[in-house]
């Protein structure tokens, strides 16, 4: 309405009313220029990494394709950034998150049923084989979410893994899982959507599983979230309609299933890809070796001291083929230890 | 710059100066008061439908799910909206378009590899029985795909149907496929788009063959159209990544499958959602039995004229029970004829 009452009065106004009116509008004319000049030039989007190559390489590399004019400059529309979940956005040691989620689950159904006690896989459960567990790798771990995940609704299940990150706890840390996603990758995600990248996990853990905190953990929607799933069913119970989880594998989300599922759900190769492990191998592949600008990067585990240290010979998180490969392909390879300021948020 | 300018002058600034600069900051002011305030009062944003009960029902929702302070505000992150294809958002007789680019494709391969004439489906397609092809029903349809598009990879395939829409002509209208998309549909997808839904196709269709011109027609994103598939593998070919298009169907995301195939790609249950035949009625159950504010319509194809009238006994596009639930679900039929004041763009 302002604009009406300033066209309005301004033959007949006086002195005072215009010395007024200009500082008003010089106020709202300065108030816009800040806003517009400002922050780019003093905010530091990454402040959890070190200055050094690291840093400079990601941000070198997203300015060079999203600044107009430059030859390498891809259109908003392109810049599809994936990302893995385990060992590159949040701790995956000394087991995957959702290895713990299912083992205190079997735990509790081997409670409710105890005839299931003598039957492995829940034989080891029970007798706190942890390793054992660890050691049957991504793709056991997933068929045994099956095994331990079907004969519920897929609301039901949305509960129980939000019920369970409430009260579960890291063995070492003592913090909830969600506390242990890493800092400098939250500020990577948050530095990409910034320049127009559409940010996506592409993980080989259950995209069920994953979907009710990484709105809240990473900033990433549902619907940007794609993983390894298990077979499901619509069916309306009187009035009310409900997904049934089934005990069956539908699909793996790892090593060549990543470029698969990148197909399936995106439908674009992305521009930027992170991972850590083998099982990102053919992610980091699909994502570079393709024509125009492209990036991958590979979190080096080398802290024991403030996480852990581990590559070639890990049960969890292997990461062997993916590593050799990384200085022909150009990837970065980024030293947890040397290039990270801060690991978690405090 | 400009704000430095003037408040280092400030102080000895003469009476001319003050008036100049006045009026520059007067008119940057009305400048931003009359973005902020006037485009929403006066632009209609659905031009293509006719004034009256559907177009106001769809209005009156949008505007009470996202007036802030509303009982039934639903926050942004929430705002999803899903549409069928075929007869929803384009027209699908004679046959579903994808059916008449598979018959134009089993012919050009019939004529490479004459063999195959003798052979069902081919040899209907040969004896050019459109007929025969279209009762295949959309499941058939999607194995037929299956059969005809595999032993290439995603990226040939993608160009093939590029190429195929460039050339291909509706039979009845002799336009391009993609021009003989509903502008009326088009209208509430942007409408939709601009009140902070995230705008999805859930279609039976193939979903790479919806890929490559849904961003142009529509403007859907690739990682925003969810379909039917094939299986892919991904294979490294020298220092090539490709994905292979198999010969076997993955998923038929049609009637059951449209609600598996939110909870799926998107994980979140729609707002909205929009369909016109049977194939839609569990996605439109999916979205509206739920707490919360929701909407669902159907599009009524009554329209014999300007395009085609058919509902409980037709091939394609068969809508008979979800025509007969939608009073009791309270679902929006929208009748063509009476409700759309132009069906195609000039």
């Amino acid at each position: 309405m302002k604009h009406r009452a300033v066209s309005s009065q301004g033959p007949t106004m006086n002195a005072s009313h215009r010395t007024r009116r200009f500082f008003l509008a010089a106020a709202a004319f300065l108030a816009l220029s800040f806003t517009a000049s400002v922050p780019q030039a003093q905010t530091d989007p990454l402040p959890s990494w070190n200055e050094g190559g690291a840093k400079s390489s990601i941000t070198a590399f997203v300015e060079r394709v999203t600044r107009q004019g430059s030859a390498d400059f891809v259109p908003v529309e392109q810049r599809i950034a994936t990302f893995d979940n385990d060992g590159t956005l949040w701790t995956e040691q000394p087991m995957y998150v959702q290895a713990a989620f299912v083992f205190d689950r079997a735990t509790e159904m081997v409670k409710s049923n105890p005839d299931l006690a003598d039957r492995q896989p829940f034989k080891s459960i029970t007798a706190g084989d942890r390793a054992a567990l660890a050691a049957l790798g991504e793709q056991g771990l997933v068929e045994l979410v099956m095994a331990t995940h079907s004969g519920m609704t897929t609301a039901d299940f949305e509960r129980t893994v939000s019920d369970w990150l409430e009260t579960a706890r890291h063995p070492r840390f003592n913090r909830p899982y969600t506390d242990l996603v890493y800092q400098p990758m939250v500020e990577l995600l948050a530095y990409l959507r910034a320049k127009g990248f559409k940010t996506f996990i592409v993980s080989g853990g259950g995209v069920e599983f994953m979907r009710p905190w990484t709105e809240k953990a990473y900033g990433i929607p549902p619907e940007q979230v794609v993983g390894s799933s298990g077979k499901t069913a619509y069916r309306l119970e009187g009035d009310t309609p409900v997904i049934d989880k089934l005990p069956s594998v539908e699909f793996v989300d790892d090593g060549p299933g990543k470029p698969v599922g990148i197909n399936r759900f995106i439908g674009r190769r992305p521009v930027f890809a992170a991972g850590n492990s083998d099982g990102d191998l053919q992610m980091l592949q699909w994502t570079t070796l393709n024509t125009g600008p492209r990036f991958a990067l590979i979190v080096h585990h080398t802290d024991a001291e403030r996480e852990y240290a581990y590559d070639r010979q890990s049960e969890v998180g292997k990461l062997d083929k993916a590593l050799d490969e990384a200085p022909r392909r150009g990837w970065l390879v980024v030293d947890m230890k040397k290039d990270w300021k801060t690991i978690y948020k405090p």
